[in-house]
């Protein structure tokens, strides 16, 4: 294999979308992964766009989702033009329901801080049940957000690593990056379960795994993995238009009658298995959000580990050590949301190009000394 | 094909042991499906074997069921030497709960009735958690069956028609029967989708299904289909020996660490589809029975439909027209308990043997006519 | 249940079409179901929009397959909006390889018939290679068809359904229809397993099955079952974009990487078991066509039963007895295709419009009696 | 969690022998797997028992073999009765094909030097026919091998892991060991992703991927992963009751009408995806061997990853560094064969037992170093 500019470690959404965008650039990128592509959190999520419902306004990561939120348009076209791949974007909006009167109280503050009715605006129940009327009469309101949605996240992962081949990258699965070649403190390359591959840059994109290998570059990143557990449904009768969120379950309605419903949180758990404790739970809480869902066909059940961080941020930065080896990880719940702009931030942030100043301090690994952590 | 002695219509468990039973006695038999064989309620199953748990005693459904489950050591042993095939019979017990003071005493009556330690004994709460300590002690205690037990469904009727087919037996799958062809008010043979098949004798065992069929030779059966769903879940730790049984919930501990349970009903449902509705019910009832299915892993779901009658009897008679056209159905939810001696009873019954008067009664078609249907 | 003014029976891409043309120009309907609606021939097909690569030129068949196609486009938009749900419509062409000398001739009589290169023109082997570089450069070359392509048949058929009960259509599954009514020599209505459904028209659209339900109706039709086994792959890189299409294998490609392979043909079986003999075949052959294929990951395999007739012309007409029954079936390996005109041609004929005198003759029941059955 | 006596590192069917002879033996055990626990190569296997068709006879390897392929038997038994788990031991003999003179020739050196008409005598074509009557008559005969067999692999991994834990043993999934502690040159215990654990002995058997994780102990073992990928296929009509074995490819019936058909051999890949070039190859080369295999249904394909050393020979010695990290590993495609024997042999040795000098030699870790690899 020639020497690639830069190695990707992690085909998750995170690293597929730096490939692309890497690759994109006129730069020669190598991903690898330690198992299929595209197979863990990645293609667990349920690919919602909901930069409002999810994240604290006035926030740098509230403007980094706005912005990741607002590419989806463009990106979606330019995929299907360059892989032929559909990621299924969707925007009919979120309802994102309360159910105390704190849970009401947040998100009318919330709606007034956008001051913005085609960003945010407050439904009654009864208005609520004019847009979707199988949903509970029993919530207190919620809020209307028309520009939310979602994609298909197996597609959108897909179409960034076709991309990226399309652009000349190289795909190496079930390879096991094993350690960091390191010469005269110089960072230079990684080696695999097939062997060394040198390259100028390293990427760390390995979602709950990324830990792990950083401690072998001397890093004990702050960083944790939560699973979640999903379940599906399907209905041939028409359900649901726009998502309805609230605290501890969504429900997104994908395509062709398939309703996707998540997701349980148990930190600090690698394990894949979907236990009966959580996804029972999780059944229940649905049906007292939308009780038509008692009439539909259960499908699936699955788990994914999402990477969580003490302050719920991402990492985006260089390691303290090597300034040529680089971290994306820590998006938790937002993988799908957040790849977009990550993809383009992360490419700068190694092109050495300007960037947000807030943004930067916002993700930085300086953030990983502050939780009580060190260099090993 | 050579005109066989007897054509069965429905691989069930119950046309297979039928099959198996006339085929090992010299007959030449045709089985036909309409669909796969032992692909419906016959593979859905738990595989109970519980004649003291299911039925009432001192009836002649129970004495039936008694019989049959005496056959299965044997019968295990003569399958596997003819056939290689291990129905896994498991002979480990049962526990029946109960939960009110009225199914306290039911059970009691039951025991005092048995009058016999070996076939049922009372277990006190905590005589419970002696023998199952995962079991809830919410119970008021229960009805310990020590020789009940399970086997694989799939595996027994796979058996009878791998047995049948050695004894020379045909299997036709996915051919349907459309009518009876009769001559001179004689039945001589059935009219399928791949051509017409003439015999001596026809033998209608197409569970819920039968019904249908049986409209074509001028019977109207009072029968009807009972939707029964069911989950599973795997623990890789010892969990459960016995298998648990109570009102609406029965859990089977199956090999290899899976545990199957069971089931919902919604009668008059031919719909294999699993609604949310039902299954998440069972699983809280489930988790209710053993709070530690709340840490196992579900694997999942599935729907069988199953025959039923008004009076809970099963079908086991000739039509009342024609004297060579049998009928065999409406074995609800034990079809695998009472196959073993269903095949012998009906065998005997074709052959014109000598069998118990009593049986004869109670499983008659004449009681089709007490309950308001009528000729066409 | 209000009486409806159509009963349409099987619910397949061909009867949801005709619900939804129906519905949406007002007409009340039922669409019943023997099992679950768009599981059987319309979800196991590959969607192809093949209308020159199927079909002989200059037929009836061509124009009205040449019309359905057209009608895609205008389609999806309106599904989309009405119900949704997206069909996944792709329009990249396809490639119609041939591998003897005779099945080239008959090509290029094919493309000069057409006389639009920008419906049909000639490839040769290295033409074939700049479009397609993957595909095996041992065949003669191949005719392109810029504007065929295909939708998810699932996703199309699913839409109609939905776009059906959104115009106020009723969906009964696991509903087997036993019977017609007729009363007076005038039919009436349909007897199910659920209880009797009276309506002005009733119409059968039971795919392959659809026979059998005739034979009620004293109608022998001529038409039979052709089980066809297919199988998917999927490949993380960039693969293929236009369909290629030879003698006995399609090659597909479908979203996020994956492709699917077609398809077996056994007449006069009903069964839907995949056989080793049928699907290694297709696999050699595929990997004949193109090589590449042998370094994918194998997915799945399924089957479907397509409905076939004697002259290869589906059957498109009134029962010859009761000018209310109805007969859409015949479509064998292009239902999908010939869905879209399916349903505004019955729907015209059902409501006494004005229609192709030349349709009518080619898919009417008097075809039925030139093949030598008859009325029962 | 209390510091238990050892920690094993792997739980594969070898982790799981040793864990439940240790912990039978009294010792506690705690047993780390990466992943899920019996879900990789272990459960991935055929199961044979195939001690003389497998290994080249009078060599240290075929007389543990042999040595472990008697210990079965009475396994079967005490698993049942501990864990009431049935490992499905079937012991109706196997046939070695020969198809070339070469083949036939070995075979019957193999034969003579067995010396025991019990153990190992040759079928001509016509004597192969009477006992199998499906297979291919164009092989030149084979070898008879009367007691091999096979088991469920699953089955016996879950009861080895559920004996263990019934002895006292822990089991942690998902944990994954990053690297040993030493302390003053002594090996102490394992740094997991779940914290530090300690214990007096760390037994690796993590298969394949055990050479990673021995890197972090300085150790570059000599052994690597060989890809095997296989099908199985369903009959319900009876088949075959002996194993077939050839030249890449074997055919073991397995229970209620399943055969399972098996591998392809990829060295030197972790890739747990099935290729078409692979299984479409199995294919045909199954079906040449049992030509009626054609008329069975496809079921599913899978992959497993199973460890190779470079003399064919498993590791299974103390580390060379400390004397309390032991290996067992390398075990290819016996290790459900050998694993009865190696749960003993392990124990014994980390119990400072005397064993074989033949075996210690022959399974020696000094092999490990006259291969060209060394101490890093």
């Amino acid at each position: 294999m020639h020497k690639p500019d830069v190695i990707i470690v992690g085909a998750g959404v995170i690293g597929s979308s730096i490939a692309y965008e890497l690759s994109k650039r006129g730069a020669s990128v190598c991903i690898v992964d330690q198992g299929e592509a595209v197979k863990k959190a990645s293609s667990a999520a349920a690919g919602m766009l909901g930069a409002q419902a999810e994240i604290e306004g006035e926030s740098p990561l509230y403007s980094f989702a706005q912005s990741s939120k607002a590419r989806f348009p463009a990106l979606q076209k330019e995929l299907q033009e360059k892989t032929g791949i559909d990621i299924e974007l969707v925007q009919k909006g979120m309802i994102k329901l309360a159910w105390t009167e704190e849970e009401k109280q947040i998100l009318k503050r919330r709606i007034s801080l956008i001051g913005d009715d085609q960003k945010g605006s407050w439904l009654d129940p009864d208005e609520i049940n004019k847009r979707e009327p199988l949903v509970s009469t029993a919530s207190l309101g919620g809020m209307w957000i028309p520009d939310d949605g979602h994609v298909n996240p197996f597609a959108l992962s897909t179409a960034f690593i076709h991309g990226a081949i399309t652009h000349g990258a190289q795909l190496l699965e079930y390879t096991h990056v094993e350690s960091f070649i390191v010469e005269n403190n110089q960072l230079s390359g990684v080696k695999t379960s097939e062997g060394s591959i040198y390259a100028d840059e390293v990427v760390v994109t390995g979602g709950a795994w990324s830990a792990r290998l950083l401690k072998e570059a001397g890093l004990d990143l702050n960083a944790y993995p939560v699973k979640g557990e999903c379940f599906s449904v399907t209905s041939l009768r028409p359900f649901l238009q726009t998502t309805l969120f609230t605290e501890g379950c969504y429900i997104v309605p994908k395509k062709a009658g398939r309703l996707l419903i998540g997701a349980t949180e148990t930190p600090h758990s690698f394990s894949e298995k979907v236990q009966m404790k959580g996804i029972s739970r999780l059944m229940e809480r649905a049906m007292e959000l939308l009780p038509a869902l008692e009439e539909t066909s259960f499908e699936k059940t699955w788990a994914g580990i999402r990477p969580q961080t003490e302050d719920g941020l991402p990492f985006m930065d260089a390691h303290p050590g090597y300034s040529n080896l680089w971290i994306a990880t820590g998006h938790y719940r937002n993988g799908i949301l957040l790849s977009a702009e990550t993809g383009v931030f992360m490419a700068d942030l190694i092109e050495g190009k300007p960037i947000s100043e807030e943004w930067k301090t916002a993700f930085g690994l300086h953030r990983n000394f502050y939780q009580g952590s060190e260099m090993i």
